[in-house]
Parts: structure tokens; sequence; C-alpha cells
């Protein structure tokens, strides 16, 4: 398979091994450049960052990550919107984000700051590809473009040969080399996707992102329908865009469903109780009337998904949940 | 396949997703119990443990890791024989040993400490299993079980709950969760293994674990063959011992061969210069005249590197090493 369709660079390629040690990785690299003063001033940034003036979405698990181990090298300084410190810092820029699925751009723009882009969910099945990325710092993984989340493969693209040699030493370290079960099975994918690819446009047969893109396409109308019935659940709307891969205008097609009330709702306990397994916008940063749902189950699960939130719609629409004696919107 | 040959707990039995975050998961667990101090105080053991008086030896690797994000929950404090420090601590037993393959027990004994117990190589292709284990926390994985480290599958047998609950809470913040492709890699290895342990003594085919020993035991006897050769070149000597897995009494076969040389010797230069690839002592806190060799390589490249130590091993021997005009031997 032809990457440059997707991004171009002329630095480093690097293989990791593990997506939240890249972004530790990449965040040493460069605090490491400025040892004389990391200690007090070194400032990182979010994984989220929102051009949109919405509220900012983020996964919980990497704030508790970043500070789980107290590291001296690094601090979480949350919201980019609103950071306005002095001194290095780190913005990372998860685009299209999860759980929301949004094209995001950097926003803080200062003098010493550097960018990590994590374009984990930058594949034509999920996002139209509109043009091919640049920027300095680039991070993949297999695992959101085949599914081989248990595999720890990425790669990262990177302009900085001085960082790029920092991002190897850090993951030498901290994984003590790739194993060779995780680069074969690598090697077998990459092969297979790519002899997929290698009729792209003129043979008959679906390529992998073809299916991939169609199958989620399908998943998203079927949801789209049961979710417009409700008179206080929404879903996001996102513009069809030009795809230069499939060279077709196309929708997206966001690994999950940012599912919003317009209602207060303990959507966690909701869910559970007609055994939907969801997670609260809390667990986002974000407005509780939020709740993100995998759209990634195998197709029976999805099918029951949708069944049962049906079953809460008209629930909802009737304004009784849960039966007639409770009501579990507040 | 029933465990409880290998190892006896009451405890909790927990999932993990990778061998050194589970260090850091059992040292976290411990330190977070000692809140109001570890800042100042929390001081953790070596990986490796010596009883016999000799060189410490342990994966240089683990120091680096332990150091590197530069945590305020713990530090590294090097060899165990000479810790005297109060205060809480954990030592780490790695039995049977990487690189040298003895079998460790812990050597510190004072009053706050806590054990963890790695047993990665306990396993009947590598060493006796001589008696089932009881400690409080006992690692194990898949890596070097059946050779699958890119699955990032192991587990951990721990008595205490409310430590088992804390590594279980570190794991999901490391990890965010152990994926479905690992598990289900997991899931199909142990149905394997299984399987091919039911008939165990009475069939005539061998299971896993006899065909691991088998290969590693030939592999040994080679490598004994070659290396007796030498005048200046020995491999540790282990002693049989009765194995309560396979009913017999069997030979160690470590994964890794820790060579050594009576005469001060540039082990990576001299074995580069004959297209193999080993680690010095210096990498594992011992003398350099150590090297580590992997017993994991393909036949044909197992067999390729028997043939060039006995080159070698026929130059020491004629005291020129490099040809004519050149001696690795300083």
């Amino acid at each position: 398979m032809n990457m440059s369709g997707l991004c171009q660079s002329q630095g480093e390629l690097i293989l990791q091994v593990k997506a939240s040690i890249m972004f530790l990785t990449s965040w040493c690299a460069y605090s490491k450049k400025r040892k004389d003063e990391f200690s007090l001033s070194i400032i990182l940034r979010t994984r989220l960052i929102d051009i949109c003036g919405c509220d900012i979405y983020y996964l919980q698990g990497y704030k508790d990550q970043a500070e789980f181990l107290r590291s001296g090298l690094y601090k979480w300084e949350g919201d980019a919107r609103t950071f306005d410190k002095d001194g290095p810092y780190i913005e990372v820029v998860t685009s299209p984000n999860n759980p929301d699925g949004t094209i995001r751009e950097a926003v803080v723009n200062l003098g010493e700051g550097k960018l990590v882009y994590d374009l984990a969910y930058y594949w034509p099945q999920y996002t139209p590809i509109t043009h091919p990325l640049d920027h300095d710092i680039m991070l993949f993984t297999f695992s959101k473009c085949t599914g081989h989340a248990g595999s720890r493969i990425g790669w990262a693209l990177v302009k900085d040969k001085e960082v790029a040699r920092k991002m190897t030493e850090y993951m030498q370290i901290s994984s003590i080399g790739v194993s060779k079960e995780s680069q074969l099975r690598a090697a077998k994918i990459l092969g297979v996707l790519s002899e997929g690819c290698q009729h792209f446009r003129t043979a008959d047969s679906e390529n992998f992102f073809e299916y991939g893109h169609r199958i989620m396409r399908e998943r998203w109308e079927s949801l789209q329908n049961v979710v417009e019935n409700s008179k206080i659940f929404s879903l996001p709307k996102f513009p069809q865009d030009y795809c230069n891969f499939t060279g077709k205008y196309t929708d997206s097609n966001p690994a999950f469903a940012w599912l919003h009330s317009k209602e207060d709702i303990d959507w966690e306990s909701l869910l559970r109780e007609h055994k939907i397994i969801g997670r609260s916008g809390e667990r986002f940063g974000a407005d509780p009337k939020y709740v993100r749902i995998s759209m990634f189950s195998p197709p029976e699960t999805f099918n029951l998904f949708l069944e049962r939130l049906s079953a809460i719609i008209d629930n909802t629409n009737g304004n009784v949940v849960g039966g007639e004696e409770s009501s579990i919107i507040k």
C-alpha cells in the first residue's frame, strides 16, 4: 500500500509498540532537549484540542496515565484553549478525535510548543482523507486501522532526526524491543492490505478499506435511522468531503457514536438497565448528557444494540423509562 | 492444563498485558499503601537477587525503565545484597534468572519489604519444576511459555486482595484494558496447551512442554559439546533435579547461554566479527568476561551459531583471533 496518499514526510519512519507509550516517548524526546529547566517548567498540552468552541472531550485514561507515575519529566495541563503559560509545551492533537470523531487542529500556537498529531483514526473507513498531512510528528497504529490492537504495532513519521532518535531510544528502553511475533504479524497484515490495494479502482472486488467503509456506513445509517425517531437524543453531524484515497465524496463514519441527550440522563445506568454498555461523557471531560457507544461490536451484537436503543427511545418518547414504577430520566 | 502443579495460591488471578508494566504495577500497588511517606522513603529492590556470593546479573534495561520517567513513586536501589536502608522496599526475585538461568530466592529479609516473584522462565522446558510455589505475588507470562511475547498476555497470582485490586487498577490505567485480539489469542493458546496435556504420561505423542524440553536439551548438549573443546570458555553447570511436572529427573535448559571467558575479551566485537550477535555481561551489571547468547533462534540460525562459535574456539585455542594481523583478545 502506498502511504503517500495519506501523509507526506521527508523524515524518519519509526516502528512503535504501544500508542500510549508513544505519546510519552514524544513528550520525553522533546522535554529532554530542555534538560536544564524541565524539572520546573516543562508543560504538556491536553490530548484534545477543540476548535469549535464547544466542550473539550478526551479520554480520562490519558490524564490518569500521564499523572499516575508522578514523573519529573512532564505534567498534564488540561484544556488547550485556556493554556497561556510561558515555556516549552507539547500539544497532542487527536484527529479524528475519540470520542466525538471530529477533525482537529492545534489551537495554542505559542513560541516554544511542539505538536504531536495522533492519527490513529485517520483512515478512509472512518473519515474522508481530504489531503496529505505534513506535520512534524505524526503517529499511526494498526490498532484502529485493522483492529489488531493487541499486536501493539504502530509507526511514527518524524521530520527532525534528533527527535526521531530520542523516540527510538525511549521505545527501546520502555519495551526492550519489538517482539518478533508482533513484527511477523504486522508484516503479514501489511502484505494483505497491500495486495488488496494493488488493483484499486480497477477490480470489481472491494479492498480492505472499501469493505471497512461500507460496513461502517451501513452501521451509521442504521443508527441514524433509530436515533432520528427520538425526541431528545441526537448524533453529531459530519459534512461529506472529497476523499483522495477513494476518489469520491464520502461520509464520516467514526469508530464511536457520541450520543447526546437534551435532558439530564444517567446514561450509564439507563443503558445498563437495557443491557447496553456505554461510557458516560464524564469519562471524557465532557457533560454527562453525552455517552460514547462503540461502533465496532460483532454484527449480531450491533443489531441487538439497535433493538435495545429503539426500546429506550420508545420509552423516553413516552417519558417512561424502566417500567411503570421507576424513571431514570432525572 | 492444571496450573496447580506449578504454583499454589488462595488469592487473586490477574491478567496482565506486559511484564515490565506489571513490575511497576506491583511496586506502585505497594508504595501507594504508604502514601504518607513514599515521596521520601519508598525504596525498591533490584530485579536480581543473588544467593551464591558471585556477581549480580540483571538486565540493564530494567534499571533504565525504572529511572527514565523520574517517577516520584519509586527508586531503583541496585544490588539487593548490600541493601540495608530502613523503610518499605520491594525485592524482585527473577527465578530462573535472566541471563544466567539460576534459581533465586530473596536475600534482604527486612521487616517492611514485599517480595515479587518473576516466574517468566519457571516452565518445565527450561527448568525442573521442583515444588509448588506459594509466594505472595507471583508473575507469569506467555512470552517465555510459548514464545508469544508480542501478545502481551500474562497473569499474576496474588494473595492479598487489596494488592490485587490496586494492580488491576494500575493495569487499567496503563493499558486501557486488555485488547480482544490478545484475549482471543491467549484463549486459543491455552486451549491448545491444555488439549496437548490431557493424555499426559499416557499417550505416545509429546505435549508442548515435552517437545520444548527435548529441543532445548538437544541445543544445550550441542552447545556444551562445542564449548568443552575451548581452553578458556565455559558454561554454567546446573544440577539435575526431580521435575514434578514430567515425573522425571531433568536438566536445566535456560533460554540463554551465559558464556564465560577466563581471559579478558571484547565479547561483542569478537562475536560480531564472526557474525554472531550476543550481549556483553556489562549490559547485565556483570563482568565483561560474560556474554549472553539466545538459545531461541530458528534451527538453521542456531546451527550456524554453533559452526561460528567452533571457529572462534579453534582460533582462541591457537590464541589467534580475527586473522594474523589482529587480535581481539586483550
